[in-house]
Formats: C-alpha cells, structure tokens, sequence
C-alpha cells in the first residue's frame, strides 16, 4: 500500500527529477503553499524558479475536532512551481500521478475550470481542479498575477490535496484512518494535535489578544517595508493573515472588519510584492532572466493548390471552461467569415465544432486561388488634365509617370459629377495558402473571451492556452504562424491515447478521424449523446433524467468531455431522507451529476455522472460514488446535528453572527427585518398577519444551522425544513423559505405574501442600514450585495401587485425607523440617495430587459408592479394612433403650461366655444377617472376622448389672452389636464410616437 | 556532486528504511529541531517513536546578513529520534554518514562529549557532538529529561547539522557557495532571506512590539495549560522563546529579565509536558508502550576451572567524556579489589586500562576456587549447656538440634570473659567462576559516574551506554549478567575495522590482542605515543609542542582515542598577524589541537591533531586545517573590523548591552566601577594612579567588541590588544587586561596594581549592586557569578599585600557609595550581609585548599593577604612548643576576662609580684608591638615573653580579689593582654595546641 509518505516522498523525487528545487515548508502559519515565499515572491519578476514542497496548510476555519472526515485544521499540500511555464505542465502533471502508482488510463481525470484568487494578497490565476472520478484532487493554475503585479513570465502552479489522494488511493474514508506512514496512522500520528488546535481555533483562542497580535503584525509589516526589507514583511503579513483567519474562526469578525482588514493585508501584501520585484531588480536579478520563447518563422515558399479543396482549422488548447466552447467556437467562426469576406477567396460552408481542447474550423469548397480583381485609378479631373488644346498638362504627365504608363494610356471616368482620367489596374488573386496564412494567423492573434491569460507563449492570450495548430487545405498543410505557433498536420486526441498525437492525412472527413480517436468534435452530438445515455441509464435504474429542468448542466457537462462517457451511480437510499435540495445541490453544483427521479419527480438513489473518453467504468463508479458519499455523509452529519436544535435555540446563535460592526449582530438584524416587516405587513388580513408575525420571530434563523454554515446557498430552504420538522405551520415555513427570495437575478420572487413581505423588510434593512453606515456600493465593489438587494426589492414588487402601497419610500421609511431606533443616525438625504439608488437599479434592469428607454424613462417614477403594468401596455399600444394622438395632445398641453401653474381656474371666464367644450370633456374625464389613475389601459380609454377637444381647443383659441383673468383660466384648465394625466406616466418622456 | 537537496533526501530515505516516519518542520520558528513537538512531547512517556524530518532552526542571535561564511540566522537540522533506543545508534548513525556518500573508513569520525541541556524547557540529555576531521556535523543525545520529565524509555536524538556537512563534503568555504540543487547555491536560494530577516533581528524588529508580543503569547499558553491543551500551549511557548531571542538579538534584555523570562518560558514549558503526558495516558496510550527489555538469563551450571589463572573483564562502553575514562577506571578496579576482599578467592595483581570505549580489568592468577573455611557456631554458655550434673540442658540441647548435630558433638570455646558451647562448621569454598559472576556482575550493575545516564537498558546507569562485556577466566567464558548484558569472548574494536565485532580466544595477552586490532588499552601508553608523536611531527615543523604547558589538554586528547594518530596540519601563517591567545583558544577550546611553537615560544602556523586510529591522512588533515581555518577567517573578521573601531567607540556601545534592569546597561557599571577605582586608588603613587585613571576610562571597552562578543572568554585579553594598538600606554592596556583576573578558581590574579585595583572595583559593584537590588545567590542558582566575584576579590587582595588597606568593609562602603548615587537604596544591612557572604567565601576556599579548620576559623576576620600569612606561619608553628604555651597562656587569659571588660587598670593597685612583673612585660611588649599587630611572626617573636609572666600570674594570683579595685585592676591587665593579641588572630579558634 502507498503510504501518504510514501506519496510524498515519490511526488518529491519525481519533480526533483524533473529539475525542481525543494524546500521545506514555511516556518510560521500559512493558508496554502501559495503563501510560502517560494511562490508568492518568488512568481515575481523575470527570474526562472523551478520549485517543489510540502505545505501544511493552516485554516482555522475548518477546524472540526478531528470529527469531519474530510475537513481539517491543517491539511497537506504538496506545491510545484514551474517558472517558466513549460509549455507541457498537464502532461507532466499527468506522469506525476502516473508517479503515484495512478493508472491514469483506468480513471476519470479531468481539468475542471477552477480560477483561483487571493484577494487578501491581491493575486489572481485562472486554471482547473484535477478531478479524479470526481474528486478534486489537485488545484492548477496559471499564476497570472501577484501582489497586485502582473506575471512575466507566467508561472504554473500545481497544488496537491495529499490527504485527498490518499483517501482514494487507499480506499478510506476518514482522513485518520490513513495509513500514514508503515505501522501509523493519520489520526494516531496527528489526530491529538488536530483536536486541540480545533479548540484552539474554535474555542479557546483569546479574542482580544488576536485582535492585539493582528495590529502588533501588521505594524511590523509596516516598518520592514518602510526599511525596504520585503522578506521580514511578508513574514508579517503572513501571521496577520494567520491571525485573521482565528479571528474569524472564532466568530469574531464583523463584516465591516472583514472589509478593512482585507483592505490593510491587500495594502501590505502589494507593497511586498512591488518592494521585492524592486529589490529583485536592484540586485540584478541574480537567477538570471527568462527568455521569451522565440516567435514561429513562416515557410520561405508557401505551396499552391491545384483545385478547391476543403480547409481544416484547428485551434488545440488546453480545456476550455465549459461557458467558452460555445461562446469561442462561435465567436471563431464568425470572425473567420468576416475575414474571408475581407479577401476575395472564394469558399463554401464555414462550420464550426468545438470540444474542451480544441476549436475545430471547416470550410467547404476553398478555391485555390483569389479570381484577378480590376480597379481604376483615379487621377486629375479631365478639365485639369487637359489643356484647352487638348495637351495633356503637367498634372496628367506627373499621374502618368507615377502610376508607370504613357500619358496616353489614361482612360477617363466619371465620379459623381466629375470627370477623370485615370489607370485601369488588375490586382492579381493571390493563392489561398497566402491568404489562409494571413487570415489565420490573424484569428489566432485575435482570439479573445471574456476572461484571457497569458502562458509561455509572449504574445497569445486567451482563456486557456492554445498549444497547436492544425491547418490543412486538402491535403496540403497551410503553415500559418501565430506568435511561437506553427501550424501543421499533427493534432492531439486523447492524453491517455497510445499515441497521444497523430498526424491528420487530410482536411476531409476531419470530424471522422476525430470520432476514430474517441473524439467528438460536434457539440450536439455529444449533448445528445449524453442525454440519450442518462436517459438509458436512469431508465435501467428505473428512473429518468429531466432534460428540461437539466438543461444547463447538461450544456456544462456536454463541454466538460470530449467524449461523454456516461456512468450511472447509486448512493445509499437512506440519504434519500434528507431533503432533496441539498441531495441535488450537491450533485449539481459540486459534482456535475445528473439526478435521477422517478416517474414522480421523486429522487431516487442513483446519479449519472459523464466521464471523458474511455475508463474503467467500475473504478470510476467506485470513485465518484465514494466521493458522493463523503458529501452527503458530511450533510447528514449536519442535518443530524441541526434536527436536533429547536428554530429558537438555532436563532439565539445568531448574535454570535456578526453581521456589521455598527449595526450588530445577525440577531440584531433579524429582529429589525421582524420590525419593519410587522409594519409593512399591518394592513393584512388576520391569518396572513398571523403568519408573518411568527415567521418574523424565527426570520434567518436557519443562519445558525451547520448546513447552513457549510452550503450558504441554502439558507431559506433550510428553515422551511427545519420549520415544518419544528412542527411550525406549513405557511410559516414557506415564509421562511420565500424570504430569502429572489437569491439572483432570474430567481423566482416570494410566493406568499408574508414571505413576500419579510424579503421586502430584509432588503430595506439592509439598503438603509448600510448607506447609513456608509458602505454604498462604489464603482465595482459591493461587498454586500446592495445592488442585488434592490434589485430584488423590485422583483418582489413586481411579482406582488398587491403590495403596491409599499412604495420605495415607505419601506425605505420604515426601515430607518428600526434602524435609527438602534442609535445609528439616517439622514433624510440618505433615504433619498437610497430611493435612487434604487430607481437606477430599475431603469438598467428594465433596459436590460430590452424595453425602449422612452418608455422606461416614462414609467422610472412608478411602483415596480405599476411600471411593468404600464410598460407593457405601452408595448401593446405601439402603433396605435389613437393613443399616439393622446400622446401628442397631452404633450401639447404640457408644454404650454408653465410648471408653477396650478390646476384651478374659474369656468366662468371660459366662454370661447372650444374652451368651453375642452372644460365639459374634462369634467367627464375627471369624473369617471376620479382622482388621476396609473393604469394606462384605463385612462387611454376613458381620456382618448380629450384628444379632439384639446386639438380643437388649440386650433381655436389663444391661450395667451391678453385679459388676465381668461389667461389664467386658460392655463388653469390646461393645468388640470396635465395634473389628471401625471399620475399614469411620464408624457413627455415617450417623445414623439 | 551530492547537493544538499540530495542529501536532505538521502537521509530521509536512510530513515525511513529503518522505519522512521517523516513529519513536516514545523509551523512557527523554533530554535531546533528538538522543539517540534514531533522531539519534544513525543519523547514523553511510554509510547515508542520513531520519527525523522528536516527542522530549519532559526537563531536570531546567529543572524551576520549572510556575511559570515558559518553562521546564518536560519540553518537547517536534520533530526532523528529513535525511541526507544535501538541498542545500535552509533552504528545506524554511522550507516547514515556511508549513505550520504562519506568513506567513514578515510574520515576521522568522533564522539566528543557534549551534554546538551535546554533550561527553557528543563530538558538535558546526555551524548557528543560527532566530529568529522574536526568539524562538529552532529548532535548526538541520550535524551533524559523533557520538560523537567524524566523519559522512560530513553530516546536518542541525532541532529545533522546540515550546512557544515555539506560545506565539507563539497569543499566550499562560504554557506553560499554551496551547491543546494542542481543549477542553484545556497546563497542563490536564500541570500536574500538571510540578509534580510538578519536585519529584522538584529537591527529593525520593533523591541516594544516584540515585548508585548512576548506577554501575549505567554498568556495564551497560560490559558491553554488551563484548558488542558498541551499542543496550542506548546505552539504559543514555542512562540514566546522565538520572541524572547529576537528580544536578545536586538540587545534588549537584562540579566534579570532574562532569568525572569527563563524561569517562566521553563515553568511554562514543564506544565505543557507534564499535561501532555497526562493526557496520553487519559488517551491509553494509543501507540501502545514500549516493553522493557528482558533481563539477561544467567546459565544453570557454571564451569569449573582447574588451575590458577588470568581475569580479563571488560566493560565496553559508548564513548565516554575524556575525563571519566581514568576516573572509572580508577573506581572501578578499586571496587574490584574491595569485593574481591570480600571473598575467599585468591588472586594476583588487578591492573586497570581504560580508553573511551572500555574499562579492561585484568587480574592474574585467580584461583580456580576459594578455599574452604572453618567456623565456630557459638551456642548458650558452658553455665547453661549443662545442669549441674553435667547432663546437657534443654538450651544444649536445643541449639544442638538447631545445628542438626548431636548434643554430644558440641565443643567448648571461650568468648571473651564466658565459655560458651558451639558447633565448629566448615564453609566450602566456591568455585572462582561462581565468585566472579557474583563480584563482576555487581560492578556493573552499581557502575556510576559524576553524572550519569540511562538508555535501552531498564536497570544500569553510568556516564554513557554499556554495551558489552567481555568476561574470561584464562580461556573460559566467566557468564557474568548484569540486567539484560551478559558477558561473553566478543569485544568490539573500531567500528570501521572490517570485522568490528571479534572473538577474543583467551585473558592471557588481552592487551597485545587489542594493539592487534589497533586499540591502544594504556591510558599511559596512549600518552606517551601522543607526546612522542606530536613532538616528532613539530620538530619536523621546526617547533615544539610545550608537553607541560598543554598538560591538560594533553590527558584530554589521549581519551579521545583509543589510538592516537597524531597528524600535523597547517594554517595559513597570516593568520599569526591574531593575537596568539586568540588562535589558541581556537585551537585548544574548541578544536583540542595541540598548537606548535617555535624554540622562542611564538606561535607556528601549524597544529597537531590527534585522530583516532587509521585514517586516509591527508583527507583528515585537509578537513581539520579546512574546520581551523574557517574559525580563523571568523576572527579575522571580527579582528579586522574591531581595530577600524577607537575603543573609545565601542565603549559608546556599551550603552546598548543591558547589565541589569535597576543597574542599568554595561556603560552605567563601568562608569561605576571607573569611579569605585578612583576612590579606592586614591593613595597610590601619581604614576600608577594616571595609569589607573586611564585604564578607568576604558574600563571593559572590548565587550564592544565584535571578538568578545563571539568569544567571551577573550574579555581582558582583547581589551589589551586592542588598546595597545590604539596607543594606549602598555601599563594601561595591561591594567584593562587586569581588571578581569582571576577569570575562574585557579586563574592568576591581576599583576599589577591599578589592574588590581579596578578588578576589585568591578567585583565590588557587582556584589554590592546585585544585592542591593535582591539578586543575591540562592541555593544553586548563582546567575551572574557572584560566588566566583567574591571568591576573586579574595584572590586579589591575597596576592596583593600592598592593598591591604582595603578591607572587605572599605571596598563595599565604597561601591555602595556609587551604588546609591545611581538612586538605588543599600541598606547597611545589605553591606553586613555581603560582608558575611564573602567570608563565607573566603572560609571555604581555605578549607578547600586543605587547610585545618581551627586554623582556618582563627584567621578569618583577618584580610586575606593577613590571613594567607598567618596560616602560613600558623602551620609552620605547629609542633613548636613555645608557641603552643603562647598559645595556651593567652586563650587561659582571654576565659577568664569577661567580654564587656575594658583594658584600663591601674598599675597601682597591681602590687603582687606575680602581677607586678607581669604589668612590666606587658608594658615592654607593648612598646615593642605598638598598638597591636596582625604579624603573626612578629608577634610571637615577641609576645613569647608573656607566656611565663602569665603562667606565674595565674599560679600565684588570685583574679577575683574581694577588694573590688583590686579585682578591676587585674581584670584590666588581663584585657589588656587580650586586646594586644585579638588583632592578629582568634586565638580561642585553635582550640588545644
């Protein structure tokens, strides 16, 4: 058996064979191995490092007593650094397993998309987890910044979970019944310092001395960098990050005080990073400097093809997030029609194919060669080229001999209204080789997502590296050059192949050659495939997969293989007990499983998971089903845990939830959410006040749970478990629930009214209680969410026309009243920055929805419900021309009253015909409208008939009279028009229909 | 090359091969590898432990900004513990240095006594450093206590000092120049960390931070001892010790702060082993307990020898401290002859050899058997035995029957005044075999040295391991068990031999066999091989070796090895620009090299080093000169940068080195002393006292220095150096050289007078300042030597009778002056006591010296230039009679003279003749003695003539006249007698002549 020493040690020997250095773990606290100085300094600048170590890794945040099968206080990494990047790191990461006795050719490992970043250090890298069958195993990442510097050269950063391995390899499941070394375990050799460090951490470590060890560091920090001494410094910074993390296991971290201390080690941790990379630079750089890899050099000669023939594109890289192959796949394709267009190379079909390695690019029917192409050169006007005697003057001589021919070649032509002379001129096609080599190469160049890095090439970039090219035309490979690559016939299929790279004959029947190596390129196919076999498969466990419901994890799981290999697992049914929520949470999220239901929506005991390519289907069942378990036995170790703690005795834990160092605890908050909501909730019926009064008591109260605690996302669903198991009334625990509604944007609103109104109550607490304190979202920091807050404050409303009377003003009211009742100051201007803050959040969301800005900005003044009301009914009038006339009257009286002028007048004074005709109209309107409405549907239909009148009234009389009596009854009948119709909309706003 | 990544690898994969488990170093700094909790708690208690791993050990007070080519703030250890201990650990040590590639039959490799004890944490163990060629590469301990725990088992610990090994094996003379992996130096991999954390601790941590950073780790491991968590208690005394030595490196703590931070850093340290030990035993001890070796079971029948013949008993030992080997071999034969006393066998001489590794005892002609022996069993008194008609009694006949003889057997014998009856009885004599196994087996089992260890063996104890015995009678086996050794005919000879274990055949010619197997056994012979050897080779360096000068060095060099193998090594001959004492304190301290000197004294650049046994000796030569010459490059250094430095600079400095907290920094004592020496020199001649002042100014300047700050012992002697080279006059610098003689009991005193009279101004401040301020030795803990400062005022004043006029009383009224001046409060009784202490001192020194305690006692309240005198002549009077009358006469005055008499009378009264006469020879000595004298001579030569006026006096006087003048007046010509002879000594102390 492979001890986790032997594992050590043979990993040690492999990258030291492989010319690393070795280390030995840092000697004060860290976090990751990343931390260690021979990473997180070492990344920095042009000097080549080539790095291996242990790390033990010190997160007090999971520190569980030993108890946690999976979780420790200290867990061991094993790091690797590679400066530069080699330009094969997954395949020699892949060997290093092969190292570790892993047939890599039997199980299911996969590069996951994983971007990692520290924004205590200000360090950022995008890479993968390692999944082995499932289980994440390793973290690997291209280092793309650190400190807040920018890499060059990129390193790669390969970090082991030991532990994990171990566990798998040696078919264990529990970290202390790891054969550690011969004749000792995990737990024997670490298991007593892992429960009181647990303690420690968890229990015993004196609050206010950390607080004070946290300032004593950070001021050490502080002076060694002023000494410009970056190592002791970094050290320092280290063990306040160290600190910081008891503070904070130990539950003593506002968020407030989360924010700044974040800020302070990200200050400290840049002015390391800059003052090494400095004092790297002054000693000049004593390990040398790496050489940018040398740029590809094009072919002398490119060949020619005798007739059309069809092209092969083929961009390999290294696995693609899953989002990026289509996005990617599609981008390519388009850019590459747009740049064929730019030539005059005729093609056919351009299709596109993409897996997570490779984009694969076809063109049906490329000619050989560009068709000659004739243009005309313009010279001098004829007049100007001509003497009066019809000699050619200076002007035509000089174009003539420019452009190489006799004066007497110049033809003429007419441009406009001008006539010319000028040069007929033949631009001669060019072959296609030349032309795929330029447009190519450009597209190479060009390649871009949404999220690039850089790797070891010095001028790509792009989401994840592209390692090879292939480009045939027919048979004829066309030598396009991108930065370092050269393109050429040889492609890669899968790692595990026997010969992982082959050598494609031919562009045609690419898609064929493909599948002959296990790799199908069309993404349909492999979505279909995965869903016909999920479906087989369930249907064999006598169940079936919800294709639509699955719909986006089938399209992530369709891009996460080459070839989908489906494989159906079972998980013990007893785990069925728990509420299915979490069951799928962690199928979906963590393990990209497809759940397997019964013909009633029931979940039954089995998943597919998708492997890539071919596997030992048992192991890897074995695998994923241990890794399964390992999840839902942490689940049920809290579920367990949670049932047996009452709602109220889960809810007293929150005042040990710090939630903002002003505002207080989660408790704290909990109870001015409970607050506003009986206020907002006032005017309900008895039962509904009922239920919103006890769901207030117990709001968030799940907060406390360990399954809250360990799976955020399910916070609300948790109440409502716990609420009906409490034995509370179903509608309670629904409030409970829908509280937390929306979570996101899409999300769905609150389905009850009192859940409706405990959500609207935690968003205005937390919108005015944060303003208050000052923490308003800025540019792209919004720690707290408070876009999503009113963002969902509107959803809420919209959903819920009933709510309507809860306009942003009072809820904004009520919840400064709570909030100011906890001694915190809120301005009525703040209450004002909030309300548009919130009208903001409506009009980009509204625009986002793809509304016409006018009628967004016509209905911005509206209670969401209202607006979206009207909204719509605008959509629906478009085109109408009785309304647009409507429109255009109202507009009309709009403007011809100034804004002081108010809306009462003496009839009397009306005595013109029209005006007395508009008075009558209005009289109507008003009384069957009453007092001004906001339906628009309604007042259309009852104020149209204003619209003769008023034009009527326009064409007839002048409102500007010079008798000042009239003048004012004028203005004041048209003042009262305007101020029956402001309540519906924003007229002016609409502009001309 | 083997780089050091290689062999931190290749140690790794030797241990793990003999089933040691790897641990990581740990998390936070620690000063060596034996304070990872992987050592130091796991040493505890029963369970057994095998453990390796790399600890980089951090020593701020080490940290020269990589400057230094041997000394770095962060070195890296390799440590191994072995618990128990295997029996074998030398041998698998040795293993080890073949595994990392070093011949070990080329090398000299040698187990050099060092006790290791690490009083932070009350732990001590007993082993060497291992020497390679000279070079210390090893750490070797028995462990014997943790944490204030005796261990059970014992564990051994090995510790690879790496840097120096592989600085050695790869030949570089700069720890950057080491090659650490392929393509990159030490200095390369950690230059930059070096420099800089050597300026964080030497220059740049923040000393107030660090002081409250020292505090709160202290609390913290409070509060975890109190909740009974031995490993965070641990991790934060671990914390606490790092803070206190970066305290120390920045200069920032006092003597009595260091002492208070030991004693709590110690008090801490024992509660976290004595709760970690608890806890493991709470825990059942999950690794099991280690079972004691079974006890060696002795043979059911001994053999029979026949005729006379030759004991051979050898003790084999592991290495032992030079000083034991002729200690214990001394003990040991006397202990053989006592209990061979004790016996009936007849035997020859008992001659003793010894070398570090054995005590061979050889007896001649021991007889096969003891003879038998009669005695008389002695029963009831011949009254008793028999009634009156001579009819035996029930006594008789009871006693008979007791002896299982019949009544009539009973013989008559005479016991002391009575006749008693008794039974004659016959003791038969043992066989020689069954007598040895007896006596040898009791001399091992009560060996014991002044300090002594345990290992592997569950019942001996003794200085190191006893790890065979060899026990012949002529030719047999004698199967002595001593606990789980039994004797055999294997010896073992030098571990590198080819066949290290061999068979001896027969006691007879046991010393040539060793000198066979190149195992010198004569200490003598060893000796004399050394001096013979070492005198040939440098008379072949044209020199000389002072065989009586290094007399010391000489025995300690000669039980080192078992055979000498003297080889001259060489140095680079500027390096004799160093003051001699300098390079022989290298020399002879730290390396036991015997310097070579030419025919005028001065120093040749040449050394002899004495290896054990056969070596390649140009390898050995080359790796000793290479270990002096890096130490030499470390004083020149320190010599080089000390002269760019006017000793009036680097006395400034002395404001930074703290003495103590109340009395300030070394620059406040010396003040203090500069100015105790002005007054008490105030008398001297204007010569001397300019000399003196100067001196006084300077006072204790080279404690700047960089060369006493790395070798304290040089003190005095670098001040002379330094201060000549500075112009300083040569009686000053002699003066400064003074000042701290006598270093040690033994050690000159000062040779001149200002020198004498400084070295007593700094004794003085010392005693009296530190107990002023309640640091007055207590028990054994006598911090800052102030049995030794007293003991050198003693020394002082008797080799300079000119300073007589400075008494104890003087001196301290003097110091104390000073003292008081810098606000601290000196009690007159402070003063008394420190009075009283150093008689104290002055009384044991004398009695130590051999002198009679009645002698002693009367001499001391005398100075001790006075009291030297006085017992000089008091011995040579010893036997004389006219002295003794003296004697006598004046102690019969001095009885009968009541204390509180005054010595006036009035001769008038005095009419007798017998107190006339003795009126007039009082009245005549007097005027010969003046007003009294502490010559003893003097007085004597005079005061003889009392004797007889006395003696007449008491014969024919009668004191107590009933005439009260009368009585007075003769009372007063008796005190007065009295007082004439109190100054020169306490007559009444001598007791009887």
């Amino acid at each position: 058996m492979l001890t986790m020493q032997d594992a050590l040690l043979a990993l040690t020997r492999y990258w030291t064979d492989r010319g690393c250095m070795i280390v030995q773990p840092f000697n004060t606290e860290v976090g990751a191995g990343t931390l260690n100085p021979a990473t997180i300094l070492r990344v920095l600048g042009p000097e080549p490092w080539r790095v291996a170590y242990v790390e033990p890794s010190v997160r007090p945040d999971d520190a569980r007593y030993g108890e946690n099968p999976n979780r420790l206080q200290t867990h061991t990494q094993f790091q690797v650094i590679l400066k530069p990047d080699p330009g094969d790191p997954q395949e020699q990461y892949l060997a290093s397993l092969e190292a570790l006795g892993i047939d890599i050719d039997a199980h299911d490992i996969r590069f996951v998309e994983d971007n990692w970043a520290n924004p205590a250090t200000g360090s950022w890298g995008l890479g993968w987890e390692v999944w082995l069958d499932g289980l994440e195993i390793t973290q690997f990442t291209y280092f793309q910044q650190a400190g807040g510097m920018s890499l060059d050269p990129v390193s790669v950063e390969i970090t082991y979970g030991v532990e994990r391995i171990i566990m798998a390899l040696q078919g264990v499941s529990h970290f202390k019944d790891i054969q550690y070394a011969s004749g000792i375990t995990y737990g024997e050799a670490f298991g007593q310092a892992e429960y009181e460090m647990s303690r420690f951490y968890l229990d015993d470590a004196d609050v206010e001395t950390q607080r004070r060890l946290f300032e004593d560091y950070a001021a050490e920090a502080r002076r060694m960098l002023d000494a410009r001494l970056p190592v002791p410094a970094h050290v320092h910074v280290l063990k306040c990050s160290h600190t910081f993390n008891v503070l904070d296991s130990r539950g003593a971290v506002s968020t407030t005080e989360r924010a700044r201390a974040f800020a302070r080690m990200r200050g400290l941790a840049r002015e390391v990073s800059a003052l090494w990379a400095a004092r790297r630079e002054e000693l000049g750089h004593p390990l040398g400097e790496t050489p940018a890899l040398p740029a590809a050099t094009p072919p002398a000669t490119l060949p020619e093809v005798t007739g059309p023939a069809p092209l092969l594109f083929e961009i390999g890289t290294e696995e693609l997030p899953p989002g990026e192959v289509t996005r990617s796949a599609g981008a390519v394709r388009d850019a590459l029609v747009a740049k064929l267009a730019g030539t005059r190379l005729a093609h056919g079909e351009v299709t596109v194919h993409a897996t997570p390695r490779r984009i694969v690019l076809l063109v049906d029917d490329v000619a050989p060669r560009e068709p000659d192409a004739e243009r005309f050169v313009r010279g001098p006007r004829v007049s100007a080229a001509f003497a009066a005697d019809g000699s050619p003057t200076k002007a035509a001589a000089g174009f003539a001999r420019g452009q190489g021919v006799d004066v007497s070649a110049l033809e003429r032509v007419t441009v406009g209204d001008a006539e010319h002379v000028g040069v007929r001129r033949t631009d001669t096609g060019r072959g296609a080789v030349e032309v795929l080599v330029e447009v190519l190469g450009a597209l190479v160049a060009e390649l871009r997502a949404d999220k690039n890095m850089r790797w070891n090439d010095p001028a790509l970039s792009f989401t994840r590296p592209v390692r090879w090219l292939v480009a045939l035309l027919g048979d004829e490979v066309v030598p396009v050059v991108a930065s370092t690559l050269a393109a050429g016939r040889v492609t890669r299929v899968h790692r595990t192949a026997d010969t992982p790279e082959v050598e494609v004959p031919s562009a045609s029947g690419y898609l064929e050659f493909l599948a002959a190596h296990g790799i199908v390129a069309s993404v349909a196919e492999r979505r279909s495939s995965v869903v016909t076999d999920a479906t087989a498969l369930a249907e064999s466990a006598g169940g079936t997969i919800d294709v639509d419901g699955e719909s986006a994890l089938l399209d992530e799981i369709t891009n996460l293989v080459e070839q989908p290999n489906a494989i159906l697992g079972g998980f013990a049914p007893t785990y069925l007990e728990l509420p299915q929520e979490i069951l799928t949470t962690v199928m979906r999220k963590h393990q990209r499983y497809l759940p397997v239901r019964a013909a009633d929506g029931a979940l039954l005991p089995h998943f597919v998971a998708v492997a890539n390519g071919s596997c030992d289907a048992d192991a890897v069942r074995a695998g994923n089903e241990a890794v399964l378990r390992a999840r839902y036995e942490d689940a049920s170790f809290f579920w367990r845990a949670d049932l047996k703690v009452a709602p109220e005795t889960m809810k007293a834990g929150l005042a040990r939830l710090a939630f903002e160092e002003r505002l207080g605890s989660m408790a704290d908050r909990a109870s001015r959410i409970a607050r506003v909501a009986g206020d907002l909730g006032s005017s309900m019926p008895d039962a509904e006040r009922a239920t919103l009064a006890r769901a207030a008591e117990l709001a968030k109260f799940d907060l406390g749970s360990q399954m809250v605690i360990e799976l955020t996302s399910l916070a609300g669903v948790m109440a409502r478990e716990y609420a009906v198991r409490a034995g509370e009334p179903a509608e309670v625990a629904q409030a409970l629930f829908d509280m937390e509604r929306p979570r996101s944007a899409g999300d769905a609103a609150p389905a009850t009214v009192p859940g409706a109104v405990l959500a609207l109550a935690d968003r205005f607490d937390m919108l005015v209680g944060l303003f208050a304190v000052g923490a308003a979202p800025t540019g792209s920091s919004d720690p707290f969410g408070l876009r999503r807050a009113a963002a969902g404050v509107i959803t809420i409303l919209r959903a819920h026309p009933g709510l309507r009377e809860i306009t942003f003003a009072r809820g904004l009211s009520v919840a400064a009243e709570h909030v100011r009742a906890q001694g915190i100051e809120v301005a009525e201007e703040t209450l004002a920055e909030v309300a548009e803050f919130m009208r903001r959040r409506q009009e980009q969301q509204l625009l986002d929805a793809g509304h016409d800005h006018r009628h967004v900005a016509a209905v911005l003044a509206l209670p969401p419900a209202t607006a979206a009301e009207t909204l719509a009914e605008l959509e629906s009038r478009q085109g109408d021309e009785e309304f647009a006339a409507l429109v255009a009257a109202l507009q009309r009286v709009r403007r011809i009253v100034p804004p002081e002028t108010t809306a009462t007048y003496d009839p009397a004074r009306l005595t013109e015909p029209a005006e007395a005709a508009l008075h009558q109209s209005l009289t109507k309107v008003s009384a069957t409208l009453g007092d001004g409405t906001s339906d628009l549907a309604e007042f259309v239909a009852t104020a149209s008939g204003l619209t003769a009148p008023i034009n009527t009234f326009f064409d007839d009389i002048l409102v500007m009279a010079e008798d000042q009596d009239v003048r004012r009854a004028r203005l004041g009948l048209l003042a009262a028009i305007r101020d029956l119709a402001a309540p519906t909309l924003d007229w002016q706003a609409l502009g001309t229909q």
